[in-house]
């Protein structure tokens, strides 16, 4: 969970990141929420003008309200909006974590002022956020940009979704840490192995240090996860025709192997029209893209219903 | 090729449809094109206000020509806008011709007023068009919709853009032809066969009219290719969510077999959430559904253009 106050330039001036689990359902993580939030404005004499809240997982934007959210037992159809701006007495919005990270970098980072990008978020899932015509893309039921559970395999690897062969069950932090296991296991993979001999367990992040240190085995499992990625990004690419494509969320910190991985698979397999002026970047911002464009939303929201100076402070959350 | 004069109200008043081959390279087509419409104007006083020229391929739209267009030998780059609005002395736009049907379904048929959704034209290559908050999306190179060219299969079929297992080198009227004539050499498909027997050549019109005569081959073959569309839409209608799909073109007559595939395709494989107010439907416009879009954009052009009452002639072709 991550919080920030912002200036009115959309500026963090006070960045908090706190441990937490969504699987524990809506209550103590909104409790938490209020808490944090409460903490962070305490010292602030200026007054909170709105929170937008990004959930890791579709929502329906217009209820307020996240929806068939698989990772996240117990929030289905849960009031956050109705919630939080209950307690807390301001406007809430509640958006899915990537679309508000699509906008941190359009206002803010690698993608600014551009009008047709993906932000793709690798983490403990994955995701997209859509920004088409400069706006974000949420499409008929507010769950565009849901990369995680399109096919990528003919493995028979069974995801949460229920069906096989998913993105999100051959790569994401879950998966990646599952293969890593299975690698160590078999004593195929030294690094992997001694990880496992030290901690009880693997993890992405091992696979992460593995490849940083030249372990051949951790780079390899990123680098295969990177090609079904950027298979799967080909046709979006062709589909959709970005000039963009900034990557972010945990995993992204893999680096250069999984960057050239995706990158290889687009530039072989797309349509050389749709690549010509496609670039595919990692986000610089790190965990600080929600909250910024969070800020930006809660801002835009506040100017639109008000004709106040922008003096005050923004609150968000995500 | 298709041309149509409409009233202000874009209902066409005349239209007429002349076979015609892009292969044969830009000049003899757009002199033909020339032909047409001197012959549909010649009856009418009003002024003509406008053309727009809908190709079957990329087109670079601030240039008004096409780009990298494998079934359009010679055509690359071809000035088609500029020799047109000479010869013509009016305002001429290109278009790929999908994104004009497009607009067709949403101004004339089932998609009206819808503001995501796509459609697919399916005939001798597969295209798409995609209407994002009421509007064309082009992409940041023009190319956008191009989901013939996306992976949809592990085969080896080489598809005329150099890479291997495209949808339309697996399910076009092309490659199912391809198909079409194998299965009859093969003897393991007596109306395709007869029809080999017949003409000398098996057509994706043979395996309609199989299909529609309840030969188990053509059906087969539909059936197949439906699947192998309806996988790559699953992904798309993840990705996009689009409140509709509508199919059109040529092969879109084969009918229920085929809209059952990829109705059963999408339904099966896309997340529950994304097709919880999905309509998959076929074109009821048939081969008028590209001049009304047409004509639709040079009504609009005209309008944004001049203040005058809209008393005039809209002419258009595709």
């Amino acid at each position: 969970m991550a919080a920030a106050v912002t200036d009115a330039y959309i500026k963090p001036i006070d960045f908090i990141e706190e441990s937490s689990d969504v699987r524990s359902g809506p209550q103590p993580v909104l409790e938490q929420a209020a808490g944090l939030i409460a903490k962070m404005t305490s010292g602030y004499d200026e007054r909170l003008i709105g929170i937008r809240v990004g959930l890791p997982g579709p929502v329906r934007f217009r209820d307020g309200a996240p929806i068939a959210t698989p990772i996240m037992p117990g929030w289905d159809g849960y009031p956050v909006r109705d919630a939080l701006s209950e307690s807390l007495e301001v406007p809430v919005t509640v958006d899915n974590d990537v679309n508000i990270m699509a906008l941190g970098e359009q206002h803010r980072d690698v993608a600014r002022g551009i009008s047709d990008f993906l932000f793709v978020k690798i983490g403990t899932g994955i995701g997209s956020g859509i920004i088409c015509r400069g706006k974000i893309h949420r499409g008929a039921d507010g769950c565009a940009g849901d990369i995680g559970h399109i096919a990528v395999s003919s493995s028979n690897t069974l995801c949460h979704c229920g069906r096989l062969g998913c993105l999100e069950s051959e790569f994401s932090g879950v998966a990646l840490a599952a293969k890593a296991l299975s690698a160590a296991q078999l004593d195929a993979a030294p690094f992997l192995a001694q990880a496992l001999i030290d901690r009880g367990r693997v993890t992405a992040e091992d696979v992460a240090l593995g490849s940083s240190t030249g372990d051949a085995t951790s780079v390899g499992l990123i680098r295969e996860g990177g090609e079904l990625l950027g298979q799967l990004l080909a046709g979006l690419v062709n589909f959709f025709n970005p000039s963009m494509i900034v990557m972010g969320g945990g995993l992204a910190s893999f680096g250069h192997p999984l960057i050239a991985a995706v990158r290889s698979a687009i530039f072989r397999r797309s349509a050389p029209l749709a690549t010509s002026n496609l670039s595919i970047v990692r986000s610089q911002l790190g965990a600080q893209v929600g909250v910024i464009g969070a800020a930006f939303l809660a801002s835009e929201a506040f100017l639109n219903g008000s004709d106040w100076v922008v003096r005050c402070l923004n609150k968000v959350k995500v």
